[in-house]
């Protein structure tokens, strides 16, 4: 059995650590992937997103993920299932239904309230060690959803609001999601809103960020591009990027997580 | 059988990786918990107490732990037993002695010096893969500690000097142990500590470092407190800390692992 | 049977957890190494360098590599063997060769052409994911090398310069190779090549770095040299290196991985 993990926790500290710890205690046969610890502190929506985006390449399992800067405040702590069965733990704060709304969304939600299936001690700032790491833990051997605490209606459960982008005659405002190491910087978009201003590989546009502008070009790929030219692209997970070719699109942009970011097709 | 990991090697380089391949190959079926390798380079009091507040979270098992700024001298390789049988394996600097104290002190030390445990070539510089890393993953296969080398009296173990806070009346000068991924400040001290100068739950304090004042509120989670606000609170290994609501103490304060912090009560 | 990873993936991002999700669902059974993700993006030596350095620590498996600044471009994807039978998959960009070299050199070569052992969609930009983590997962799980693709003769594979250290009557130029956690600095240098310079531990040289001379000593250890003190070693992977004792070789001198260091002995 597999429990996947994603959080905001960083690997510097001993977080992850005690968690798998806490896991392999209660579950010594399960196998945990860690899908990345690297969310941006307390981003929710960059957390939910990725997520989102990674889980159809998991194996099916129990998926932790722990984002919660309202860690000891009244947010619930949840178990979900999902239409095809695979089992979430988090907090409620909506990190958990991007991903479950992936796979037909949520069948079942528990709240997390039985003290056996949490450690003995619960504190009141680490909830991934004391309670969503041992619930994970229970569910990946056999441990039934139910168990795990009273059910909760999944219309009641904190959904997160995901940017949507202006499509305008002949520009986008668009809002960027995510940026990775290599500077590429993913945006609220899919092909088809290009598509819908008639933006596909080869169309020159220029792209408006921080009140600067700059030539780009709509690309299939990197190798599409000289070095140094700023490229929009189909990114792994089908989100339309930014990304410049051999170099940093984030750093040559001065663009972060939330920052936005206009797409011109007119003046190009 | 677990091993449990923990060092200052950090996760760019290959340090860590090669650890794991050489118990791997020693071991094949042994499962490694990384703890942390985020350890400042080379503080061995920092490594010290993560791994003393982390190892009732771990299974039972071989912990081993390097953060040895003195190899390659004269210190000495350990493989260590605390009294209820978990093993230990590290530096001779203080690194291992205050995790083995939490569970009924050393019961018996055996230095590392029996060549058929180590790596054939054992190199100056880099003992966590040639000595430590094969001592903990032939442990792990069920080798006795005794087979390692020979006994050394546990009252001849180098000790770490663990700073004392300083209570006074209406103050207490204390020193910060730790500041996690979130900007959290944990400090040598325990909620018995606060209560000596009447500081609970609600109590308003004020703080210094680096010779500003702060006006800061014991709480019991980040939730008591506004957003912004500065609050002291048990943290979730039981050490007082200094946080900010949403935000970094860290970074507000200017402090780091080894600053003083004063709190005072009289004025507040 | 293991997979040992080495990327330049970071792991900030998924980029690292979405590739071991991708192995596990092919090949639950099999264990993953991380030697590193922390190659700088695009470091092509780099990579290859650490990998040839580590792969004898490593039990006998799949040797999976990434650092593929060329993905997208008509640089072909690889399965390789070795003359021991180590398997390696990566691009064909050098990055695997200076490994199996030191294994014989490579026996078989096969491009990474058969579908069936690749993902069903397969990105433009994240061949980590879609084509090489596949490919390792089955031949992890027994998949024999042919079945993957194409042979191609091992001659017509791409090879890396590796820098060549020039070495005079009374100096050496070498080149950084990397630079590691602890600021120790990696040069193409061996041991031989010092002793050809009669440089041998106790003697006393002069290192150029930035057009600043400095005193060092060669030594067999940091213990060897007072703290402060520079001094060139052997380091565990028989490299010649300078450190700093307690201190960061690469923070003094001011350099990085690439950079130019002159080691002159006659004028000390």
């Amino acid at each position: 059995m597999f429990i996947t993990f994603l959080t905001d926790f960083g690997l510097q500290d001993d977080f992850v650590g005690t968690c798998h710890g806490v896991i392999m205690r209660i579950a010594p046969e399960t196998q945990i992937i860690d899908i990345t610890h690297g969310i941006r502190p307390g981003r929710i929506l960059q957390g939910a997103l990725v997520l989102a985006n990674t889980l159809a390449y998991m194996p099916r399992g129990v998926h932790l993920a722990v984002v919660d800067p309202g860690v000891g405040s009244s947010r619930r702590p949840l178990a979900l299932a999902d239409a095809e069965g695979r089992l979430y733990v988090g907090p409620d704060n909506g990190l958990l239904l991007p991903a479950a709304d992936r796979f037909g969304g949520v069948a079942a939600a528990h709240e997390l309230a039985n003290p056996a299936y949490a450690l003995e001690r619960v504190s009141r700032t680490f909830h991934g060690r004391d309670l969503f790491a041992p619930a994970a833990a229970h569910l990946s051997t056999g441990v039934a959803l139910a168990e795990l605490g009273p059910p909760i209606d999944p219309e009641e459960l904190v959904r997160l609001d995901v940017p949507q982008p202006e499509i305008g005659v002949s520009s986008i405002k668009a809002t960027i999601l995510a940026v990775d190491r290599f500077g590429n910087v993913a945006l609220n978009l899919t092909r088809e809103h290009l598509e819908r201003v008639d933006v596909v590989p080869g169309t020159r546009v220029e792209i408006v960020a921080r009140d600067q502008r700059y030539f780009a070009v709509a690309a299939r790929t990197f190798g599409d591009a000289g070095v140094g030219e700023i490229l929009l692209y189909e990114d792994s997970y089908r989100n339309v990027a930014v990304a410049v070719s051999r170099g940093s699109a984030a750093e040559l942009l001065g663009v972060e997580e939330g920052s936005e970011l206009l797409i011109d097709v007119g003046r190009a």
